[in-house]
Order: structure tokens, then sequence, then C-alpha cells
């Protein structure tokens, strides 16, 4: 069974680990924009549950795991008290923070997907799943923080791309009868080294063309 | 039954004219906004099945027709692709796609309303979905693009009352009995018509009385 | 039972109270944003209904209450029409609306957690979704009008702490199973009289540590 790709446990602590990952970057946009203590914690949770949350409600894997897993919650809450107290020093480290969280997006696209095939999806519906799953919560935060997401300006390196990539070789690997830990964990670590490549060398995506026309310089 | 109003292939057409208008809508937008290419088919696939996901996930339509029907989810992107490489051309037939939009505007609104009654609202509910599925998406999408949404904006033509309407006129039909395929094409067709003179005259909706008090002047 | 905690026409007519102030505050936002009389209507819907929408989308309770229910949905629509006839008379009586605001909190925050757990979730996880459940219809307000969410601006009172301290509240008497109309009553009060000092004071919560630090001071 798919479900038994990884054993629980280890399924279970990859994605504290993502969750981990992405509650700091939430806390730590919280911090710069200037918010209190609760809403630190809020971004912390939006920003590691938000994707799950999504897909678990669009899937109807309802109650969603985030509400069934203290730990899933606890996690989060954890990171914001981390970023409260030391957020000078997390700053410092933003790239390892940028490691992680690059891991955190390669993790949850390959399990994202893998959870809404088993709830039944189609093989390209299960990885457009596991591309919300792994970008959701971060374009929450920013909806939240009253920003345009990263993930649609174009001054921003690439980040749907690793996870559009991860999540279609695990459907491939689906498709074909592959799909096991190890090839997993092979779609996970390309996405992740694809996501690290992109910041390390600036990668971004083309915007429309002929952007000189009158319509595209309206808002300039 | 309800269901059989449209014979499926012409229910199903109908839905896709509708979402490819509302992805072009969006996908202009994000070219407006200067996003890239994945912000391009980001903003096509949310305006156009925003509506009808919020609808799904509200009646417990799970999984949601979005990610079970391929062409819901591979026309919004044919939509970006053209505004990707023919924006300018398009922009300039901007009538023709407010046509469009508001042929949308109507055909969700009657399908919207009709599908929450299958599942078992009630009549003035199964009218408010209906209403959320044809405004659902372009709200959305303005709060991607953080920005108020047109639909609550008092200088912008009326859109929601169209669309009321229609689902209003759906709501009837069902209560008399009178629902078929015919009554349901009358009242999509009021709701464009009805959308189509509200931009020809610039018909707009009143604000609260008493605009010059105290409250009302802080804002602006 | 739970749901025999309060008799169903108390729970209702309590809810319905809870639904009114919500929508006063969301209407009176619009009328300060200068939105049309549909805006008006759109913010009290989403203001007074969103946090038990978001609630009953996770735990399941498909369809919604707020579809099932005609007073639910009616309710918003009469403050609205309140607000649009009368709103600088509302807004002379603001400290009125924000005593009434702070009912609703305290007993929005009961409800929720209470029929969280009813459906089967933990007890952590109840307390969460009767937070989610009092504070989601204000940060859909916030969000739909293009403001960072009042719950998370260290410039504004405590807002979430006594929502918090209101569902711990509850969650401690299921615990020990003392919960009934009368610690439900009390759990409601504190919170609501927490929230009515934290007005009166100007109570607020700590923003993080070391604020002079260069992270810190990029955004201000």
């Amino acid at each position: 069974m798919l479900h038994e790709l990884f054993t629980p446990s280890v399924q279970h602590w990859l994605d504290i680990v993502g969750i981990f990952v992405f509650a700091i970057s939430g806390a730590l946009l919280a911090v710069r924009k200037n918010f209190d203590v609760f809403g630190i914690a809020v971004f912390a949770e939006v920003t590691a549950l938000g994707g799950g949350l999504f897909r678990d409600m669009v899937i109807g894997a309802i109650p969603p795991a985030a509400f069934t897993d203290l730990g899933y919650f606890l996690t989060p809450l954890l990171a914001a008290a981390l970023v409260f107290f030391l957020h000078p020093e997390v700053e410092r480290i933003q790239g390892a923070v940028n490691v992680f969280d690059a891991a955190g997006l390669g993790l949850f696209c390959v399990t994202g997907t893998t959870k809404a095939y088993e709830h039944g999806l189609g093989l390209t519906a299960s990885a457009v799943m596991g591309l919300a799953t792994a970008v959701g919560g971060g374009v929450l935060r920013d909806v939240l923080a009253n920003e345009v997401p990263s993930l649609v300006r174009w001054d921003r390196d690439l980040y749907a791309v690793p996870a559009i990539i991860g999540a279609t070789l695990v459907v491939l690997c689906i498709k074909f009868d592959m799909l096991n830990a190890g090839t997993s964990a092979v779609a996970a670590f390309i996405a992740v080294v694809l996501r690290l490549l992109a910041m390390r060398y600036g990668w971004r995506a083309p915007r429309a063309w002929n952007r000189r026309s009158r319509a595209a310089s309206t808002d300039e």
C-alpha cells in the first residue's frame, strides 16, 4: 500500500521537520512585520499547516491531520517561541533557514501528492494537490501579511518549478508502479536540489512577452 | 432529475466556456501586475476554479469537480498560455473579454445554484451558493493580487446584482417546479444581459447614506 | 450529551446575537472603506459567518450551519441594513458595539470549542477550533478589506488571549466532566470581561525581543 511507503514514524518525523522549517519562515516574517507574539504564533501555524489543511479539506481527509496530531500543532509554537526569543540569531542563519525551507518544499510536494492519490484523486490532480500542499502555506502567509505572494512575483527565484517537478516525478512513479520509499526520496531530493540551485544562481521565470505594450505598462 | 437538465456534454461544455473566460480575466490581471509565467497560470486557475471549488467544499462534493475533471484543470492553462504569448492582442479585445466574463457570470450563477440545491441545500442557501460560485473566483483573484475585491468597490459597475437575479430566478423555477433546460437558459441569459447593460450604462450601487458624517470621512 | 448543554432555542438565540454584533462590526468597516451597499452586505456576512463556516468545513459539519439555518444568513443582512441607513448613529454607539463584539468573541469561543469536541476533535484541537471560530470572521473581514488583520497587529488591544482563555476553560471543563450550561456561561463571561478590560486599559501583547536588531528594523 502507498501509505506503507515510509514507515509511519519516519513519515511523521519528516512531516514534523517540514512543518518546523516552514513555521520558522512564517514567524520570521511576522517579526519583520512588527507583529506581536500572537501574530508570530499565528504566522508560524498558518505557514506550516496551511498547505496541508487545504489539501485535507479538498480531498476529504476530515478532520485534517493538523487537528488530529498534537505534534503538528505544537511544533509551530516551538518554532514561534524560538524566533520570539532568538530572532536576531535565527536571522543570522537565514541561509540555513532557506535550506530547510527547500527541504520542506521538497518533502511536502512528495507527501502531498502521495496522500492525494491515496484519497482517490487522479494522477494530474494529485500532482496539483502536491504542489498546493508545498506552496499553500507560503501563499496564506503572504496574504495574511497583506503582501503579494512570493509565489507569483517575477522578482523571486523559482519556487513552484522544483515542487512541480517533484510532484510530477511522484506521479510518474505511481503510473509505472515504481513508487516506494527510495523513489520518493529521490523525487524529494531532486526538488530540494533544484530549489537550492534556483536560489544559488537566481533562476527566475519569464514574464509575458511584449512587456512594452500599453496594457503592461499601465501599472508600472 | 435536476442533473439531467442539461445533457452532460452540453453542461460540460458550458462550464468549460465559463472557466475559459474567467481564466482569461485572471491571466490578464496577472500580466498587468507584472507577475511571471507561474503567476499567470496560478491566477488563471484560481479565478476560473475558485468559486466552484469553494462551492464544492461547502456542499460536500468531495473531491471537487476541479480535481476530478482534467478539462477543468487544463482549460485555464490554455487560457494562461494564450495570454502569455498574445496579451496585447487579448487586451485589444477587452470588450469581448468583458462579454465572455458576463457569460461566465450568468452561467455560473445558474449552475452553482442548481448544483447546491441538488446537494440538499435550501432554496435561499442555494441561491447564495450560486452567487458565491459566480463571484468567488474574482474575489480570490483580487485578494491574491493584494487588491480590494472589485465586488465590493462602489466605483465598479454592478456585478453582484445580475448574479443575484439569475440565482433567484433559478430558485423560483425550482420552487414552482419549472426548472428545465429552457428556464435555466432564460435565467442565465437575463443575468448576462443585466451585466452587459450595467457595463454599458455604468450602473452602480449606492453607498451608505450620510457619507458626510465624521465616521465616513476619516478614511478618505 | 454536550449538545444538550443549552436548550436548542437558547443556544440558537445566543448564536444569533453573536452573529448580529459581528455583522455590525463588518458593516461599519465596509462603510468606512467607502464600499457600496453590496460590499456592506458582503462584509456583514463574512465577518459574522466566516469563523463558523471555517470551523464547520474543518470538522466536517457539511453543509455548514450558515447554509442550513436561514436565520444565520438573514441576521447579517439586517445588521447591514441598519448600518446602511443609520451608520452615523451606529458609529456614535461604537462603545456599545465594542461591548457586543466582546460578547460575540466570548460566546463563539465557547460554542466553537464545544461543537468541535462534539465532532470528535481532541481537547487541544477543540480549543484551537474555538479560537478560530471566534477570530476567523474578523481575519477574513480584514483580508477582504486589504488590511493586515487586527488579530496580529501589536498596536491593537489583546483580542486572541480572552478567546484562548475562554476556549481553554471549556476544554478543562470537558476534561473534568464539568461542562454544563452554567460552566459554559462562566467561561464565556470570563472571556468577555477580559476583552473589555483589555480595551479599557489598553493591554497589548509584547513583540519579539531585541527589536533593535538589523532584521527587525528593515521594514520600519
